[in-house]
């Protein structure tokens, strides 16, 4: 049985988008399906726009404002929004500046993506696209989707917007970041679709999933349920392999609970994944432990590794204000 | 069976304190079980001091930093720390201008207060209590205990501090807070001890209980689960009552949820309780919906209320740098 506090399921998308945009009326507006900055940022600065659907708050509208996100168009509960709703975001900030549009990668959301984009460009809408694949897959023959990582590219590119930087340079950061970023979830319980109830995957009693994904869509591996450091090193050591890590680099650590997973756990896992990492000489300068991208009541996390220099820690502890992100 | 990412049940507390003092090591340091500032407050000013167990997070280690607490000692998970913990977070603050103790109403909590208290008078150190009893229980006859309503007092008598504020007037500030909050929980689902695996309380499938407390200690009144417009309604309209609210007041509102209950669900009810608020001509002139003080994976969240005037709205407003509260 789904034992949610919601109303009508047919409505879950909409009556959270508004109610998103009451509690933090200073920083977000609604318009439609379009949560935008209650104070717009001056048309001269390039916008960021991105897209997905809802139910994992506080992802991905919860960063829209000041610093980070100028429009997110969301979807239904786990669902791209259509084009059209993508290309009306476009369309709100089109400007000669230009638009960073940021599209994890997921099929719904690169089609929405890819057809928004033709309709802006016959619109005259200068618009550039980061596919964010930083997802660590169990093998390096599959694409990586795109998870939490998105959170650096929205923090990062949105602070050097501030700051003035062209539609080009921008791109080339969130390359840079796509490129220096790793993300590996695990799932130790399965969430449910708060609109249809319905349960995605299965799982016993014992175990876990590692490169579960988002929604538990399967395609991980599946092995004992094990202890915070066993399981905090074991994703930690395939970050340090995928993003080829050694003696000195310096990294932003994030773990994002998935919803169940209590802060105290993640602040655990964040203990046992940046001792790992310092017993390796890498060192993690900056950290969060806190929902990130949630899926619902599933238990787990995402642990998230940027690799930094000096340009990105900078842009990284830049000012934002947002529903759930400040940096003051 | 339990199922958390958690090392040796015995070091919790102790795990979880150096995870978040490593994460946010820009804003917090650990001493022993005491979660300090990392750039500690200038002496001329009154220093804010609490206490109480862990296993609540972000409560209440969460919200140490400038412009909130200076000093937090914590107990075990859901434990009192004992009073030579408190003594200890007393005389690190020690100063001329005096100390606001913020006691939550639990009997652990308030005897460690009382103890500690007592050995900071014969060492001459100046303090000052305030115990929130906010809690909305079935009865008025019932004392309330102290629940989320805490983060009223920290964020407001925090920023009174900064600006220099007597000790004498954050004390009575502390009090008209206290006097003109209200908080009222629900559980949907119950909570596990994370070191023995114990559940507090019973509950049936298709029921919820407010006025329940933090843990599911029972006392509150069951009833069959709702939905979160009904829910909202409900627990609104107690606050309303025993603030004695009425047309033109402002209040902030808090809807934090107790773990399991998702950010959406948080923002649904946020929406639900306002518009009601609304209906009522009472307007929530600031809000919040995430997670503040949790039960581990309790389902259900606190309903947290605080009638506003213009001296709180604005130090509401004031800056502060927490781990897991920031206003830029």
């Amino acid at each position: 049985m789904m034992k949610k506090f919601i109303n009508n399921p047919d409505n879950i998308t909409a009556e959270l988008l508004e109610g998103m945009c009451m509690a933090y009326s200073q920083k977000v507006t609604l318009d439609g399906k379009l949560v935008c900055r209650a104070n717009p940022k001056s048309e001269d600065k390039v916008a960021i726009v991105t897209l997905g659907g809802t139910g994992h708050e506080p992802a991905l509208q919860g960063w829209v404002g000041d610093g980070m996100i100028d429009v997110c168009a969301a979807g239904d509960v786990w669902a791209a929004p259509g084009p059209p709703t993508l290309l009306s975001a476009l369309e709100k900030v089109n400007r000669d500046a230009g638009i960073l549009l940021v599209t994890l990668n997921h099929a719904g959301d690169v089609m929405s993506a890819k057809m928004a984009k033709q309709m802006a460009s016959m619109k005259g809408i200068k618009v550039n696209e980061i596919l964010t694949t930083e997802e660590i897959r169990p093998t390096e023959e599959e694409e990586g989707r795109g998870l939490g990582g998105c959170f650096f590219i929205y923090k990062i590119c949105g602070a050097a917007a501030e700051q003035g930087k062209s539609l080009e340079e921008i791109t080339a950061l969130a390359e840079k970041i796509n490129s220096q970023m790793a993300t590996i979830a695990v799932l130790s319980e399965l969430a449910t679709h708060p609109s249809t109830g319905g349960v995605c995957g299965t799982l016993g009693d014992d175990e876990m999933e590692i490169c579960a994904g988002q929604h538990g869509e399967g395609g991980g591996v599946v092995m004992p349920m094990a202890t915070s450091k066993e399981t905090a090193e074991l994703l930690a050591g395939k970050i340090i392999t995928k993003l080829g890590l050694t003696e000195g680099d310096e990294i932003v650590l994030c773990i994002g609970g998935s919803g169940k997973t209590t802060v105290m756990e993640q602040l655990i896992a964040y203990r046992d994944a940046a001792k790992f990492f310092e017993s390796k000489g890498i060192k993690a300068v900056r950290g969060l432990a806190e929902e990130i991208l949630t899926v619902q009541e599933a238990g787990g996390y995402q642990m998230m590794a940027l690799k930094v220099d000096d340009e990105l820690k900078t842009l990284w502890d830049a000012p934002c204000n947002t529903p759930y992100y400040t940096v003051g």
